[in-house]
C-alpha cells in the first residue's frame, strides 16, 4: 500500500507533504511553560535537544492565561515560548485552548456550563465543564480562536492546530434547557415529523407518545430505564454536539490560516464514550489518539494493540499521531502503577508499529501543583537525572535510527474485526439480559488470540467495506446498520470465512429487536434461529461436547441450514447447539452462541484462520507481538518480546538500530524490541 | 370452608358470580396492541385461541395514544381491539391507564411529577412519575377515568376495571413541597394536636419540637438518620396517599359502572414497599397480585409460595388473582436469568395451588422496542414456534382439565405466620442495632421449613385473629401493634402453641421502644428478660449446646419463668439461653433469641409441630410441594416436584389431566406436577 | 512534670482549683430529662447516687424546648433538673444548645442550613444542619447563648460551659453562596492579592488562573478533581469557619459568666474530619473529647489508646476529659456490636491512664425514640438491673479508689510520633499515586508496636517541638509545614533518632510537591532520594533481603549519602534500597520506603528503640498495656490486661482497688485492670 503523503482533510489549501509534525518520527508531548518560571525554559529546551524531542503541544488550557479579562490578551509569554521553541528545531501543535474557559468567563456566564440529568450545573474548578450546545460558550470560544489564529498562523513553529482537547471527556451529556432545545432541533432534522420518531422508537410502549418535537426532554432523572432507542439518538445527538463545537472552530481555523492542517486528540478507547471517532476522522487533517494503559490489567499490552489498530481504522489505514500517553504512571486509578524499565519504549514502538508516526506524552514536566501533580511525565519531579528521562532519551535515539520506516505504512492484514461505535452504544442504551457483558470483551479476546498467532487483523467499522479479507470476525455486533447483513452475506458468498458471536444483530438502527429469531439480521446467513437467551450467573460455567468451558451466556438455538460445531454436554441446555458453521456460497459462517473462555477462543481462531488460510505476519515464537510496515519495496518487521525470556523469530533483515544483520532469525530480548528491515521477499 | 361467589366489595351494584373474569382459570396477560401494527392483530387472536387464552389486561399505558392532546380524543383503534378480543372469547380487564401521563401533560404541567429527598423532580420517560398528592394529576386523570368509563363500560368485553398499574412502584415518597401540605393534612387528622405528635415520636431527642403541623416537612435530606417515629408516620402517609388515588380512581367508575368489578394490581412482595395492601385489599373486588422471581434466588420457588400464601392472606382467604407473571426471564435484574423447560407451568400452579383463580402473563407479545423489549412474553421475539408459547399452549390444556378445581378455595391451615407491613416498615426505619437482618429472612426461613414437610401455612396480619390456629409462628415482628400481646397469650391460654423470635415486639405502634427489656411486648408471656443484643459480624458464629450453630442475632437473655430449651455453648454469651419455653395456661410460648441456621429452623420446627400436633396436608417425599384446594365434600391435592427426579405422594384419587387413577400412591415425574382429585376422605 | 491545677485558657477571670468538674475523677454522661416524665428524675438521681454518678453535661440539643418560639422562653423544666442534680451533689456541663436549631428557626429561616457540593440544602430532621457561615442562625444562637448564660450563670451546679456539640461532625464543608463570601474573604486576608492565591495553588495548571477573590468558589460539582492546594485550603476554612462560631459563643459566655470555664467536645479520631484541634484546643479551657471505638476493628483497644494519647497531645500534656463515650453498643455503625463483659473498665481507665480526669458517657439513659433509640448509656432499655448498669457501678467504686492519682498526669514519653492534622487534610485533598493508604494506618501501626513493647509515646503536631525526646517517629508526615525539616535535622543533629516514612515531606504549605526527589523537604536529611513512587496493588507484595514482606508502597530510590539497611529481593524494584539510616551529626536519621507488615514494623522499631536506648515504662508480659501518671513523687502504674490469660508485670506497689500490697510483680487477671502506687523508686 501506498503511503498518502499529504494530509488527511480535502480542504486544506496548501496540502502539506508528509511529515508535518516533525522531521522523522515525532517525539516529544504537552509542554506548559506557563506553569514554570521563564529561567526553567532554557533547561527544558536543552533537555528536549538531549532527548530528541521535535514535537510539542502547546497552549492547552492557557486560555484565562492569555486573554485575562473579556476581550483583554496577554500574548507575551506565548510569544516568548513559540520564538524559543522554533530555535531550538521543535515544531509547535498548538491548542485552542478552549477546554478550560476562563474563571473570568465562568463567573459572568455560569450557564455555559453543563448540566447532569439531576439538573445539577457543573461548576468550576475541573476541565472542559462547558456544554456544547452554549451559544455564549460558542461566542467566547471562537472570538479567542480568532484571536490566537490571527497571532500565530504564521509563526514558523507551527504545525498543526489542536482543537481544544478531548473534547467530550468531561463535557459530556448535557441535559440543559438549552442542550434540550439543541436536542429537539437534532430530532427534527433527523426524523422529519414526530410520527416518525414515534415509530423509530417505539413510544407506543409505556405510552410515550409524543405530539411533538418540544416535548422530547433529554434522557434526565426517572425512575425506570429511559426507552433505548431514545438513548441511543441522546448519544448520536451528544457526539455531533461535541463534533459541532470542533467544527466551528475548525470553520475559523480555516479562515484565518488554510494552510495549517487542523486536528482534535481522540480518546478511542473511551468507546463506546459519547465521539462516534470514525465519522469524526472523516473532519481532521490528522487522526491524533491519546492511549493511557490501565495498570491493574495484565493483559494491557493486548489492549493497546487493540487501540492503536482501531486508532489506524478511524484513520482508513493512513498514519496518524499518538498524541498523548504516559511514560509511567497516571494519577487517575485506584492505585497508580508506574511503568516497568522497557515498558515506555514497547509502549511508543508497538504504536509505532502499528501505524502511528509519533509517539507524544502528557507531559514534559510533571507539575508540581494542580490537579494532575502525580501524573508522570518525560522530566519527573526528580528531574532528569531520572530512569524517565533516560528511557526518553533512548527512545529518541530509536526514532532516529528508524528514519527509513518514515513514510511507510502498515500492511494490510486480511482479518478484519467488526467494531463499531453505535454498536457499542446501543449495547450500554436501556436494560439488557445480562449486565455481565461489557462491549469490549469479545472483541479483545478475538483480537488477542489473533495477534497471538503472529496475525494481523483491522479493526474496522462494518460500513467500511471488506474488500481484501479472507476471515471477517463480527463480535458482539448488536446493531446491525442498514447494508451490514447483505455485505457480509456477499462476502460470504464470494468465498469470505465469518464468524459472528451471539448478540450480533440482535436490533436494528433505531435499537429495535428485529424479530423472528436471533440474530435477527444474521440469521438467514447463519442459518440458525436463536429462541431465546440464557445468560448465566458469575461463577456458573458449563461444559461443550469438545470439552471446552462456557460462562455468562448461552442461548438456546436451533439450526435451520447450519451444520453443528459443538453442542452444550452440560446445563440447562444440554445437546443445544453452541457453534455452527453455515456454508453459503464459496464461503462459511460460522455461529458463536456462548462465551468461551481463552483456550476455547483460541481453538475456535485456529479453526478459522485454518479455514481461511490467512497466514502470520512471521514465524515467530509464541509472546512475540510481530507487525509489519511497508513502503514501497521496503518492508520492516516490529518485534516486540512482552515476555521475561528471550523469543526468536524466523526472518532475515537488518537491526535498523544495531545495525546487525540476522539471515533467517533474530533473537529478541526479553521485554526488548527489534525492528528489522526485511531482505527483499 | 365455602367458596364466596360473590366479587369482594359489598358496595358492587350488580355481584358478579364467580368466576367473572373468565370460564374457568384465567389464562393470558397483558397484551398491548398498539404497539403493533393491525394486521398483526388477527394472528395475536387465532395464537390465543390455540393457547386457551381467555383473559387480557388491555390498555395499560395507553393514555397517551387515547387523549391524544388535552381533552381530545381518539378512541379508534381501542374499539377495534376490544371488539375483536370480545369476538375471540377473550374478557378484556381494562386499565385506566393512569399509571402513564401523555407527554403532553408532562411538558405542561413537569410539576405533576415526584420530587425526590433531594429536590430532584422526576423527569419524563419512565412510568408513574406523578405524586399521588398531585391536584393537577388528580383533575387530569380523572376527567380521563370517566371518559374510558363512559366509552366502555357496557362493552361486553369488559370484566374488571384494571385501576391504574403497580401503584406505588414508581412513584412512592414524593418529597414535594405539594405533598408536605398534604403530609402534614394527614398528621394533623392522625394527632389531632402537635403535642400528641411530639409525644408518640419523642422529639425532645435532639430537640426535634415541632409547634405546629406546618413546621413538619417530609422527611427530606438530612446527614444523619431521621426519628423512627417520623419515617414510619412517612411510610404510613405514603400508603394512604397512593390508596387515595385508587379511591379516587374507584369512586369515578363506580359512579360510571356500578356493575363492573374494579381492582389493581399488587406487588405483595415488594413488602415492605410502601404500600399497606392487607388495607388496600378492603377496597378493592379482588385481590390481583404481580409476581416475578429473582433468578439468582435457588429457594425462588419457596418465594413463591410464601407469596401466594401471603396473597391469599390479604384476600381474607378468598379467591384472588394472579394479574401478571412471567413466562421466563425479566429485564430489570442484573442477570436475567431464563426459566428451565417446565418452570412456567410449576410457576403457574403453585399460585393456583395456593389459591390463584388464574395465571396471567407479562406480557402477550415481546415488545421489540421500549424499556422492556428484553422481557419474556407468550410469543417471544422468535415467534410462536418456541418453547415458551409451546409450554404456555399446554398450561392452556392443562387449565381447561382442571376445570372441577374451579371455584374451590385452599383449605385452611393449622398453622399461621404472622407477617405485617407496618412491622417491616418500622424495622427498615431508622438506624438498627444491625443491618444484616432483612424484615423477609426470618418469616421465610420458617414457611420453607413448615411446607417442607408438607404442612400448609396462613401468611396473616396479627390483627387479623388467630382463631383456627393450633400453632402460631412470629418471626421478628418488630412492631406490636395495641392487641396483638394480648391476643397471642390469650391464644396460648386457650391451649395454642407460639413461637415468637428475637425482634418482635420491640416498639410500639409509633415506634417507641418499649422499655423494661426485650421483648418488650411479649416479655411477659415467654417468661424472659433481654438485656442486651450481641448482633454478631458476617463471617461470625456460635454454637449451641444442641450443636446447632447460630449467626447474625445473639442477645444476653435471663429468664424469669420460662424454661431454657438450648444455651450458647461458645463465645461471648456462653451459658446463655438461646432458646426458651414457657408453659402459659394449656399452651406453650417459645422465644427463639438467635439467627439459626437452617438445620437449626428445620429442628425447631419439628419440635414445634409434634408439640401443637400439627399433620402434614399429605404423606409425600421430600421436595414435593404439596397443597390442597378444596369445594364442597370435594378435594383436590396439588403435587408439585421441585427435583430432578421423580417423587411419590402417599394419596389416592385420579389424576385431572391425564385421567390415570390412583389408588394409594402416584408418583411425581421430575419437575412435573400432578393435580389430583382425591377419593372422597 | 507538674500538674496544671487551673484552667487552659489564660483569660478566665476566676482560675479554678483542678478539678472543676467533679471531685474526683469524673464520672457520668449526657443526661437528657426533657425526654422522661418529671417523675423518673428522681429514680434517675438515685441510680446516679449508686453508681457514683458527678457530672452531667445536660441540655445538649434542648434548645427547641426552652425557647419555644422566637425570643420567648420556657425554663421551667431546666430549672428544676439543674436543682435537682445539684441536691444531690451531681456537677452540670451545661450546653448551648446550638447544634439542634428549632424547628421554628429551621422553618423561619431554611438557608441558616449547610448546602452541599451539588447544591443540595439539607433540610430538618438531623442535627448540626446549621452552617457556621449563616450571620442569621449566628444571630439567633447568640441570643439565646445569651439567655442561657444570665439564666444559669451563677447557678450551683455549673461547672463548665459545653458549647454546642460535635461542632464539625455533620455542619462541615458548607457549599452555599453565603459560604462563598466567607471563604473569598478568608482567601483575601489569607493571600493579601490574588496573585499569591495563584501562585501558591499553581493556577496555572488547567489555566484556572483567578482574577479577583470573588471568583474563587468553594470546590463544588465539578468532573474532575480539585485543585490540591484549594482543597487544603477550603479544610482550612472549614475548620476555622466552625472554630469562629466557637468564639463568637465563648465571647458572649466569657462576657456574663467570666469565671466559668468554656469548652466544646472535639472528635479526635475523625481526624483529618474538617477540625485542626490543635490549634482549637488554644482556645478551650479544658481538651474535652468524644471517642467511640468501631466494633469491627480487632485492634480496637490500640486505637483507642492512639486516641488518647492525641488528645493529651492536643491538650499540650495537660489533663482533658474524656466527654463521651459508650458503655456498649452504638447505632450508627452497620453491626453494632455490643461490648464484652469488662471492656467498659477496660475503655474507661485506658483513657484516664492516659491522661483523661474522668470517663463520661453518652448517655445516662437510652432513650426509647429519636435517632439514637438503639444507642447503648448507663441505664439501658432493660433498667438498673443489667450488666451494662452494674458494670458502671463498679467503674464508680474503681474511680473512688483512684482518689490518690486524682491531679496527676502521665509521665512524658522519650518517644515522639509526629501527626498533624494539615499533613492528614493534604493527602485526602485531590488525586493521589493510591487510594489504597489511609493518613492513620502507619501512625496507629506504629503506635501499636511501641506501645506493645511496653514504652510510652506522645502523639504531636511537628510544630510542637521535639525537646525531651530520643526517638522521632515521622510516619507520612505528607505535608512539611515551614520549619519542620529544620526542626527535625537540629534534633538529629543533637544525638536524636528519627525514622522518616515514605510519602512525608511531599508538598509544602500549599500542596504543592517540592521537586528534585521525593522526599523533597527531608531528603537531604535522609541522605536519599526517590525518583518515582511504585505503589502495589491490593493482594501484591514483595519480599525484602531480610526475609520481610512488603506491600502497598514501594518506591525507586538511589542513595545519597545514606547506607542501605535492607533492599527489595525479589519484585520490579529487586535491589533497590527499602531501608536506609544516615548518620547526621550525633544521631541517625532512618528512611522507611516501604509498607512493611506487622512483624516488619515491630522489628524496625525493635532496631530504633534499641538505637534510641527508650526503655519501657515497666517490665510487663506481652498484651498487658502499661503507662504511668505521676504526681510529685508519687507515681501510678496502670495496667491493663487485653488477652484472655493472667498476665504479670515485674513491678511493686500497691493496688489501689485491693489495697494487696506486690513486691516485686503483680498479675493482672485476664481482661482486667490493676492500678499500683508504685514504691518510691
Amino acid at each position: 500500500m501506498q503511503h498518502d503523503f499529504t494530509s488527511h482533510s480535502a480542504d486544506l489549501a496548501q496540502p502539506r507533504s508528509f511529515p508535518w509534525i516533525a522531521h522523522g518520527f515525532a517525539l516529544g508531548g504537552d509542554y506548559s511553560p506557563e506553569q514554570w518560571p521563564e529561567e526553567l525554559w532554557q533547561e527544558d529546551v536543552a533537555l528536549m535537544r538531549r532527548a530528541g524531542v521535535n514535537s510539542v503541544n502547546l497552549g492547552v488550557f492557557s486560555w484565562g492565561l492569555l486573554e485575562v479579562a473579556d476581550g483583554q490578551y496577554d500574548w507575551g509569554w506565548l510569544d516568548r515560548a513559540m520564538d524559543l521553541l522554533h530555535e531550538n528545531g521543535v515544531g509547535v501543535n498548538l491548542a485552542t485552548p478552549t477546554a478550560a474557559p476562563p474563571m473570568w468567563l465562568m463567573q459572568a456566564h455560569p450557564e455555559i456550563a453543563t448540566v447532569d440529568q439531576f439538573g445539577v450545573r457543573t461548576s468550576q474548578g475541573g476541565r472542559l465543564a462547558w456544554s456544547p450546545s452554549s451559544a455564549v460558550f460558542r461566542r467566547y470560544a471562537l472570538r479567542f480562536v480568532r484571536a490566537i489564529a490571527e497571532r500565530y498562523g504564521s509563526h514558523p513553529a507551527l504545525r498543526l492546530w489542536h482543537v481544544s482537547n478531548e473534547i467530550g471527556n468531561e463535557n459530556a451529556r448535557c441535559y440543559s434547557d438549552e442542550t434540550a432545545l439543541a436536542w429537539q432541533s437534532w430530532l427534527a432534522a433527523k426524523f422529519g415529523d414526530i410520527a416518525a420518531l414515534n415509530e423509530a422508537w417505539g413510544t407506543a410502549f409505556w405510552g410515550h407518545h409524543y405530539t411533538s418535537f418540544d416535548q422530547v426532554l433529554p434522557p434526565r432523572h426517572a425512575r425506570t430505564a429511559h426507552n433505548p432507542g431514545l438513548l441511543l439518538d441522546f448519544e448520536r445527538f451528544t457526539s455531533d454536539a461535541l463534533l459541532g463545537h470542533y467544527l466551528a472552530e475548525r470553520a475559523v481555523l480555516r479562515e484565518v490560516t488554510p494552510d495549517i492542517p487542523i486536528t482534535t486528540n481522540f480518546m478511542v478507547m473511551n468507546s463506546p464514550g459519547v465521539a462516534d471517532y470514525r465519522r469524526w476522522a472523516d473532519e481532521v487533517d490528522l487522526v491524533a489518539n491519546d492511549h493511557y494503559t490501565i495498570g491493574a490489567d495484565p493483559e494491557r499490552h493486548g489492549e493497546l494493540s487493540f487501540s492503536a489498530d482501531r486508532a489506524r481504522g478511524i484513520a482508513g489505514g493512513r498514519p496518524w499521531l499518538l498524541i498523548e500517553h504516559s511514560t509511567s504512571a497516571v494519577n487517575w486509578q485506584p492505585v497508580n502503577r508506574a511503568k516497568s524499565v522497557g515498558e515506555l519504549a514497547r509502549n511508543s514502538l508497538a504504536h509505532i508499529a502499528r501505524g502511528a508516526d509519533g509517539a507524544l506524552f502528557f507531559q514534559w514536566r510533571v507539575s508540581s501543583a494542580g490537579s494532575e501533580q502525580f501524573h508522570s511525565g518525560i522530566v519527573p519531579h526528580a528531574g532528569a537525572d531520572s530512569k524517565i528521562f533516560r528511557e526518553v532519551e533512548q527512545l529518541g535515539a530509536t526514532l532516529r535510527a528508524l528514519a527509513p520506516v518514515v513514510g511507510s505504512t502498515v500492511e494490510r492484514a486480511r482479518v478484519g474485526i467488526l467494531f463499531d461505535w453505535e454498536s457499542a452504544s446501543a449495547w450500554q442504551a436501556g436494560n439488557k439480559p445480562t449486565r455481565s457483558i461489557s462491549y469490549l470483551d469479545l472483541p479483545l479476546a478475538l483480537h488477542r488470540a489473533v495477534t497471538a498467532r503472529g496475525i494481523a487483523a483491522e479493526v474496522v467499522r462494518p460500513q467500511d467495506g471488506l474488500e481484501g479479507f479472507d476471515l471477517v470476525l463480527v463480535p458482539t455486533l448488536y446493531l446491525a446498520a442498514p447494508g451490514v447483513a447483505e455485505g457480509l452475506t456477499e462476502f460470504v458468498r464470494g468465498g469470505g470465512h465469518v464468524l459472528v458471536s451471539y448478540l450480533s444483530g440482535i436490533v436494528d438502527e433505531h435499537n429495535r429487536v428485529i424479530t423472528g429469531g436471533y440474530p435477527g439480521a444474521f440469521r438467514e446467513l447463519l442459518g440458525v434461529r436463536v429462541e431465546e437467551f440464557f445468560p448465566l450467573f458469575e461463577g456458573e460455567s458449563v461444559t461443550l461436547d469438545t470439552g471446552q468451558t462456557a460462562t455468562t451466556w448461552t442461548e438456546l438455538l436451533r439450526t435451520e441450514g447450519a451444520e453443528v460445531l459443538s453442542s452444550y454436554a452440560t446445563g440447562e441446555l444440554a445437546g443445544i447447539p453452541a457453534i455452527t458453521r453455515a456454508r453459503v456460497g464459496a464461503g462459511t459462517a460460522t455461529y458463536l452462541a456462548t462465551t468461551l473462555d481463552a483456550a476455547g477462543i483460541r481453538s475456535l481462531v485456529d479453526d478459522l484462520v485454518a479455514l481461511a488460510g490467512v497466514a502470520p505476519v512471521a514465524d515467530v515464537d509464541a509472546g512475540l507481538e510481530v507487525t509489519r510496515r511497508v513502503s514501497g519495496d521496503r518492508s520492516f518487521l516490529f518485534l516486540i518480546n512482552h515476555t521475561d525470556a528471550s523469543l526468536t523469530a524466523r526472518a532475515s533483515g537488518t537491526d535498523l538500530v544495531t545495525g546487525s544483520v540476522h539471515p533467517g532469525s533474530v533473537a529478541v530480548p526479553a521485554g526488548g524490541v527489534v525492528v528489522l528491515e526485511e531482505d527483499a521477499r
